[in-house]
């Protein structure tokens, strides 16, 4: 009999358990974008630590932030020549509007064939109650092999602001081997995956001045430049028809992919790209995928635009100002920092004199790469293919999760996305719901992963 | 003794009668655009057709529209051999918004040395009051040597939307041989002017649709199509960074000027146009003086645009849609007409198919050009010179006065700009003023153009 042998028959044995837990949670409405649910946020704050507590966990505690609170807790019995995985998940969940496109209510979890219905059964506390049901198993079993950090915030839905500044400050506290993120998901019922990259991010808002008010077109088109057409020379110049970008030196730091790294990304045909995103017709750079060109090469986009009159009907106003919302998905090896400065340089080179101009920094994240030959990976990828009898898929991630490069920035550790979430779990939309075979399996793959992630990495501590 | 000097002199001498009157109709809040001013905008409309029948008009009517009623008189007592001037103005005036920057109130006519500051005080009632006291200088003179049709209308400040369709309705009844269209200005108190060209518009809205709903732009971007970048990129190839435009063919119908049209414009210095812009730079075609670029060039310009996320901070969204609204002044030659062409053009041979598009006709008007050499240029010239002592210059309006083209393409007729308005008197804005010396030179004005006029055209009726 294998050593975690009687943690998997607990788990099989507490189904039931598993998902009473889980509803409880999902009864709690914490949504961390609205002030009347701070009661609600403290109350599954309070529920975390809890359960932390009930699992013997030594030390548990609710860290204030700024504003809401983490949930911190540690089991180190394993000792210091173990591994010790820093768990990060959180707590808060998206705001339900709009109502009444629920078929049930988002805080009333209601089971429905397969699935669970409710707020945050799959973004993220379906995950979050996984990976505790799989420790409760391996404490119950007396078998737990390697050292453990929670850290569970309560705002991630809101851009985690407080959260770069907590790592920061608890550095040493939070210090472990590899982050586990379980803020994550595979790709079908029948089909586990794991991501091993994402791209990071860097948003900026470019707004052009000419002259002081709006001006009247009649008497003064001709003479005045017009903001709105100097913004969409500046942005025609950005990118090509073909999706390649033209600011200076962009692709300077972009890695190559491997043919190897191109071989193993899951192969989504056209049409489920053009399914999923309801459009007729695919763009970008023909020489790659579209699956590679959505997951591996840089993006820059036009988020928003505005100028001058807007409204119904004619108003014959030469604008006074411009702005422009420019947004780039970044890859390996991309800096954001060389980014904005290569954006800068392409404003001073092309911005006529007849414009003033200002670029602000709204948001960024560098992107994040997990090395599939790390333990981690490979202990997660034998525990997938065990519990679901296929290989897992490596995907890379179109999208940005800023924990990730943050935790690498400050702690140094790499993540690894473990999460049983679906792509067609309706996250922030109604009916969110939670797959609950794979929430089962969901259990299993973290009790054979911290097992073989234990065995192979008896060196570290 | 000349045959006016006796209307001259009952112009001189009724001056505080004129000013009483200015003041009468200034008191009446006639503001098209605001259903609670209805009773406002038939009272000036009664309170005109009042005047014209003291005036001794044989036929004098309050015509209703689908909107405001239009007041229409004549006096054909000069007989069927002398010449017959329409009379075009407006009763309605613009919102008094914001009331804070008023000094006075205005509806209640305030003089503040040479000026008089009420709401329609320029724009138009003065000009309007100044017609009619010359007109009742010279009946009062037992002088009128030609016939006068009278039509004012209550809609020009929210575009005349009814005044097409009655003119079209009522051709018959408005043949004449010229318009004197009374809603214009001089260049300054000691400067007097003649607007011999106005600019015409054709102001179009583009729609781009990429696909069906805003996409995530992390899952998305790099596979699907940005129509706001699209758009910019359409935006860009229509006008150079030096403000020609390069649609196909949109110059092909636009008649050169002559070096003698050139040399008779007002000299306007770079100064004035960036004094009068509030701007740091000028802009334009440099085969061409501001002034002539911004009186007898084409232009493009974007009056808006609009695409995806425009709030505060960063939204990753891909947006579905992007809109532009865009503008182009024309000029003798040019056919709104032909130009939608030439865009339409444009946008076939320039949009990828990752887009669809659609364009809406917002508004459109020829260009005019009033001859120079005409009669009643010449007539109005003389009579400018007599009454200030030095001639006028020969203006070209960048602006668009649609009633111009109308009365052209409908009629048959050229129009005559002749009003007593200046630059600095605030139309549309708070505090708007009439400048006391100018209307009653305008008055004169007015009295020794008919005479002059009525000379020159014997022939004609």
């Amino acid at each position: 009999m294998s050593v975690i042998q009687p943690a998997l028959e607990y788990a099989q044995n507490n189904k039931d358990a598993s998902l009473e837990d889980l509803k409880a949670i999902l009864r709690i409405a914490s949504i961390s974008t609205l002030p009347e649910h701070e009661g609600d946020i403290s109350h599954a704050a309070e529920w975390l630590s809890g359960k932390l507590q009930d699992l013997g966990f030594d030390s548990v505690e609710i860290m204030p932030t700024a504003k809401h609170p983490i949930v911190y807790g540690e089991w180190l019995k394993a000792g210091p020549d173990s591994p010790t995985i820093l768990v990060y998940g959180h707590y808060d969940v998206q705001p339900v509007d709009p109502l009444d496109e629920w078929e049930s209510q988002p805080f009333e979890p209601e089971i429905r064939g397969d699935n669970l219905y409710a707020r945050g059964a799959s973004d993220m506390k379906g995950q979050l109650v996984a990976i505790l049901k799989a420790l409760e198993a391996m404490v119950h079993a007396a078998h737990m092999p390697l050292n453990l950090k929670f850290m569970f915030e309560g705002e991630e839905e809101i851009g985690s602001p407080s959260l770069p500044a907590f790592i920061e400050e608890h550095k040493d506290l939070l210090a472990s081997d590899v982050c586990l993120n379980t803020d994550s998901g595979i790709l079908a019922p029948d089909q586990p995956a794991l991501t091993i990259a994402l791209r990071g991010l860097t948003y900026f808002e470019i707004r052009l001045q000419g002259h002081k008010s709006d001006l009247h077109s009649g008497t003064f088109g001709g003479v005045i430049d017009n903001p709105a057409i100097v913004l969409c020379q500046l942005v025609a110049g950005m990118r090509d028809r073909q999706g390649k970008i033209l600011l200076p030196g962009f692709y300077d730091d972009v890695r190559e992919l491997t043919q190897e790294e191109r071989d193993i990304l899951p192969s989504l045909s056209d049409e489920w790209w053009l399914e999923s995103s309801g459009t007729q017709t695919l763009f970008g750079e023909d020489r790659y995928t579209p699956t590679e060109r959505a997951t591996t090469r840089p993006t820059l986009d036009i988020n928003g635009l505005l100028s001058g009159f807007t409204g119904e009907g004619s108003k014959t106003v030469l604008p006074a100002k411009a702005m422009a919302k420019v947004s780039m998905r970044l890859v390996p090896d991309q800096v954001p920092e060389r980014i904005q400065e290569s954006l800068i340089k392409y404003m001073e080179e092309n911005t006529p004199p007849t414009m003033t101009w200002e670029i602000e920094d709204l948001s960024s994240a560098t992107p994040a790469i997990i090395e599939r030959d790390s333990e981690a990976v490979k202990a997660a990828s034998q525990a997938l293919e065990i519990v679901w009898g296929i290989a897992p898929v490596f995907n890379r991630a179109g999208g940005t999760v800023p924990v990730v490069s943050l935790i690498k920035e400050i702690l140094g550790i790499d993540s690894l996305m473990l999460g049983f979430g679906l792509p067609n779990d309706n996250i922030h939309g109604p009916n969110e719901k939670q797959h609950l075979p794979s929430f089962y399996r969901g259990i299993e793959t973290f009790i054979h992963f911290i097992e073989i992630f234990s065995g192979t990495n008896k060196s570290k501590g």
